[in-house]
């Protein structure tokens, strides 16, 4: 079942071969889409701009409301708007499956030709070429090399995109992804126009009203537990429909008991519906929290995993999810 | 008035003189040391190490705790404990006047060769010799310079502590002083062996115990006016003393209320004694607020200032304050 992987130099000639000899492209990406996902959409999209091919951009979200200042005039269509497609390849960017763009999956036929173009390690080779490098940070720094590959030119838009996936995917160049690779592309990116200051003032510090009025409530409810080993914050479900909270804004909420000093568990439980808890968890380390989300018929990585609990109310499930935190922290 | 300014390699030639040439140093930086001051401190510290000369690190204060992981086995002394000094030579770091060394200046006297290391553009060339360089964003980035002119080898500590100073000057590689030149700095540090990310972890995402439910009770004061345009925090007297909140506690409170959506000018009033409140201001561009606290008797930057205004209560200060920032408004 392992994919024969090609050298990355092999991979960049046949990724810029699918790309020269089409004409007519749709460029997709995952649904909920990220930095790295909004940004690799626009970079292919812009690439294919400069070698005169016809494209369309599309997800199966619509762009969330902060990412639109980089977009210029371009357009990304939202999916469930039914466009007009007229396509013969598609692009796919940051999928780590072919389920991940969605209900645009009922595009991909078994003919049509696909490049896969993703980072993540757990990449499962779909399509019918593959451009794929586990060691990459974000789906763009591969993009930084096919562009060199296509000899496409730099402009302000161009680097503006690769800095945002650059910076996204790696927390503001402050999680270990942060290469000195990923810092180089981005000095680069700045001596080619890229806004850093205002892209990481815009994604990175912004804070909605509904993220500031959430993140009030949700501080009420710190706690800790465990010698101060576990901390969690909670989010009812009048809160987020009263405050009309999007499942973004609730994004960085965990940070903050994950944050706190001598917190080993950080822990984020939304009541998405009632008597259903999403529940985000963080580690510092010690703790591998996939272990407990798969207890829980979740997943995720060992630091940042997450799962769905039902329980009549919060503290039930609290104590459910307490209980595997304190095995895991013997 | 205006001091001659020697071209940077002049400057950089001087500096690396006037070291060559002590054998005794005392290594000073500013009061309440931030980021750029403990790791240029230590980042001289290590290259006087290096060429075999004796030296004292300093500081009119003792260094954060959360600092401390950075230092290994080396000491920055704390002045108040009235430490034995042997030294013949001074060298100051990202200290913009000699006032700025706290007490210590009683040391400074007329005869004593004093090196200036400094990024401030507000720096009056106090001192013998001056390597002054007001571009750079930190003075780690102009310690660089000093490192490669004289040669001195690059190991995991001090390519740590120049990385520390660029992550912690920038805001985290965010501000507009993040240049394509800072950013190919950081990535050679990385290369070194920098701990890029247990730096960021440790000096930007990590909240203490006081820090996290000062932010708690602060964000339930979170207040509005003029249309949303104006926002802003508030913390008791009270409320500092029983969290045993230390100002670095506060540093980053006055960014909630500046980086919401729509906010022009954000506030933080903290009653630092009964009836006197210190005014952090921060403004996304419209408002100079440099001039508003100038008014108070304070002072600052266009985009971040600060000053302190008396009254009997909460109310009182941030209406007097509010008329100001209005009419700054209009």
């Amino acid at each position: 079942m392992s994919p024969t992987r090609l050298p990355f130099s092999e991979q960049l000639a046949e990724a810029s071969r699918f790309i020269l000899k089409g004409d007519y492209f749709l460029v997709v990406s995952h649904v909920n889409p990220d930095g790295d996902a909004i940004s690799s959409t626009l970079a292919v999209g812009e690439m294919l701009a400069q070698l005169g091919k016809h494209y369309i951009l599309i997800n199966d979200n619509s762009i969330p409301d902060k990412f639109v200042f980089l977009m210029g005039n371009r357009q990304i269509a939202d999916y469930s708007t039914k466009p007009q497609l007229q396509f013969e390849r598609i692009i796919t960017v940051d999928c780590a499956d072919f389920q991940r763009v969605g209900s645009m999956k009922e595009l991909f036929t078994a003919g049509i030709p696909l490049l896969n173009i993703d980072h993540h390690p757990t990449n499962d080779y779909f399509g019918f070429a593959q451009l794929i490098q586990p060691e990459a940070a974000a789906t763009v720094e591969i993009l930084y090399g096919l562009i060199q590959e296509l000899g496409t030119s730099w402009n302000q838009e161009l680097a503006s995109f690769i800095y945002t996936g650059l910076l996204t995917d790696t927390g503001g160049f402050r999680y270990a992804n942060t290469t000195s690779h990923v810092m180089r592309i981005a000095a680069e990116m700045l001596d080619h126009g890229a806004m850093g200051n205002e892209i990481a003032d815009r994604l990175l510090e912004r804070l909605t009203m509904p993220q500031v009025l959430l993140l009030q409530k949700a501080l009420i409810s710190l706690s800790f537990a465990l010698h101060g080993q576990v901390s969690w914050l909670s989010v009812s479900h009048e809160d987020i429909g009263e405050l009309h909270v999007s499942n973004e804004d609730m994004d960085g909420l965990v940070n903050y008991p994950r944050n706190i000093s001598g917190v080993e568990v950080g822990m984020l439980f939304k009541e998405t519906a009632p008597n259903q808890f999403k529940v985000s968890m963080r580690s510092a380390g010690k703790v591998n929290v996939a272990e407990i989300a798969h207890f829980f018929g979740g997943g995720g990585h060992i630091r940042a995993s997450g799962c769905t609990v039902e329980g009549s109310f919060l503290d039930e499930v609290v104590s459910k999810v307490l209980k595997e935190v304190g095995r895991a922290l013997l």
